[in-house]
């Protein structure tokens, strides 16, 4: 488990469903240096079952996100087991009664640490691969003054009616190993996490991948060894609890479920006045372009960049040199260019 | 449980493994009548999960297996139930004890039923859907004098790495369940075949399905009830051994591992002298359309037609009326013409 990083300290939080998470912590990292003008800044938020040491991939010299020039701010999304999680939030919330969590929730806390520890009242840029993207989309709908870029990789802005039941099959998978016992286990239900894991793999990347047996150049010999010792062994130190936490986040993104649009995505995503750029995989069986391009149309001058690749979803998070190589420089230019 | 089919008694008959299936048995219902010259048979293969009742929507006056025209036979396929399968075979090659079964044992069975039954030496047609269609490549392959047209329909003659771990990924989520047992269970793994269901729903159809919300259509208002009274309701009567043993032979479809072709695809596929027509769901994620030009380009004047459909796999399957149109429409072609 991670250690280096920051806590911000949020105290009872009230959530987007009513509830009131008590002590909320939101775990962070950060990288490079905030300028005098405080317009440097950078959230670059967390995928399912990813912390900040995930993000690595797009951060660095030589990358998009280049912490000689961006203070680029990991924030660890609520869940993930370093922010505030079923896995280490006390009772009465701990385990299966942690609250559920909306993406406006974590963009909230995010946005109270950028403003309250940071003093940056508008980020630079707000970006994310999959539920990291999801996040970027709520900064860009919550608080539209405070970010003057949105970039938002292998992900949609509202969950569609395909991928809520894909997450419905993990959630099944994981669960039905009576291990789990509504989330009461003393450890992991292991045979919940490989059937998740076998689960998974069919959809993490694509039949064009398999096709070419992409995986033997990934050090499989083959698919058997493919799914035990890659995709098994992915989730051998998750916590089934936040998992679950995390996958209803998920299925419940929207960034259209407030009082100020009412469920209308036209609305909501109409409502953006950042600079927007989408970059969704070609062959991504879960966030499908197509779903893009149809949120894209209701953003005002939002471009939309398809990372060539047969990576699928997994072309955005850093699996693939090509594809990381194709993000940087798409990030890049977008970057350079006014917001 | 359907009653009405008769059964070929094959006696004990050595597999494709060495192994030997002690008194074999092949459930099979007919329509229409063996014409004098016997050259208007038909064998309509069955599905996974499936029995010959679910072939009823190509057949009858009207669809293009017409029994007026043809003598259509439906073998049920070993494993589901009605033949020799885990569930009706005495010990000791009961339960999850029954053997592996290749699709090479399929069309073997199917061939001498063909032959010592009805006397029929060449098919007309060998045609069939999803598992059903890969009997019918075995077909083809394995008796090439014996087959004037092959029609496969949402399937490939081999199944593709993507494939396996689809496979694999819904083996995984029906055996999590302790209930099963290594197959000694009394009563259904029950949450096993309801994750089983959840995980296949997302592969059934396809994302421009679930986008326009097809499932409203069909009568199921959310997500949800689809999940639930669609897919789980699905696999009420079904049995876990039976399906895994179906699942296995899914798996191994390959109609080159014989001693004549060695493994290798292009010379399996290449000794075929049926007329073919290979016929992919447009949208079918499990067997996409470019696994099957693939495949179309290795057998001599095959053609291939793309069921412009986004029931995904569905469409293949008789789910959707527009779909069953172009099929009869394009079997029916296909059957007029000289073989």
């Amino acid at each position: 488990m991670t250690t280096d990083f920051e806590v911000f300290e949020a105290g009872d939080v009230r959530l987007h469903s009513g509830e009131t998470l008590a002590d909320a912590r939101l775990a962070y990292v950060t990288h490079g240096t905030l300028n005098a003008a405080k317009d440097n800044a950078i959230v670059f938020a967390t995928r399912v079952g990813g912390t900040h040491a995930e993000n690595g991939y797009l951060i660095g010299p030589g990358h998009a996100l280049n912490p000689e020039r961006w203070f680029i701010v990991v924030p660890n999304q609520l869940g993930n087991g370093l922010s505030s999680s079923p896995s280490n939030t006390p009772a009465p919330q701990d385990r299966a009664r942690f609250p559920a969590i909306d993406h406006h929730d974590n963009v909230a806390l995010q946005r109270r640490l950028m403003t309250e520890v940071f003093g940056v009242e508008r980020l630079a840029l707000a970006v994310g691969f999959s539920m990291g993207g999801q996040q970027a989309y709520h900064w860009a709908v919550d608080f539209p003054g405070a970010v003057a870029r949105l970039a938002a990789i292998c992900c949609t802005a509202r969950t569609t009616p395909h991928t809520e039941v894909f997450v419905e099959g993990l959630k099944a998978a994981l669960t039905t190993d009576p291990a789990w016992n509504g989330g009461n286990y003393d450890a992991q239900p292991r045979a919940g996490f490989n059937a998740f894991a076998r689960v998974w793999a069919g959809w993490g990347l694509s039949q064009a991948f398999y096709r070419r047996r992409g995986f033997e150049a990934m050090g499989f010999a083959t698919v058997d060894a493919f799914l035990t010792d890659f995709w098994e062994a992915r989730y051998h130190a998750a916590d089934a609890n936040n998992m679950l936490s995390m996958l209803t986040t998920w299925r419940a993104s929207d960034v259209s479920n407030t009082a100020a649009h009412g469920g209308d995505l036209t609305v909501a995503l109409g409502s953006i006045t950042a600079k927007t750029l989408v970059l969704p995989g070609q062959t991504d069986l879960y966030f499908p372009p197509e779903d893009n391009e149809i949120e894209t149309a209701m953003i005002a001058g939002a471009k939309c960049r398809v990372i060539p690749s047969d990576y699928g979803h997994s072309a955005g998070g850093g699996a693939n040199p090509d594809d990381v190589a194709f993000l940087d420089a798409a990030l890049g230019e977008f970057l350079q260019a006014e917001a």
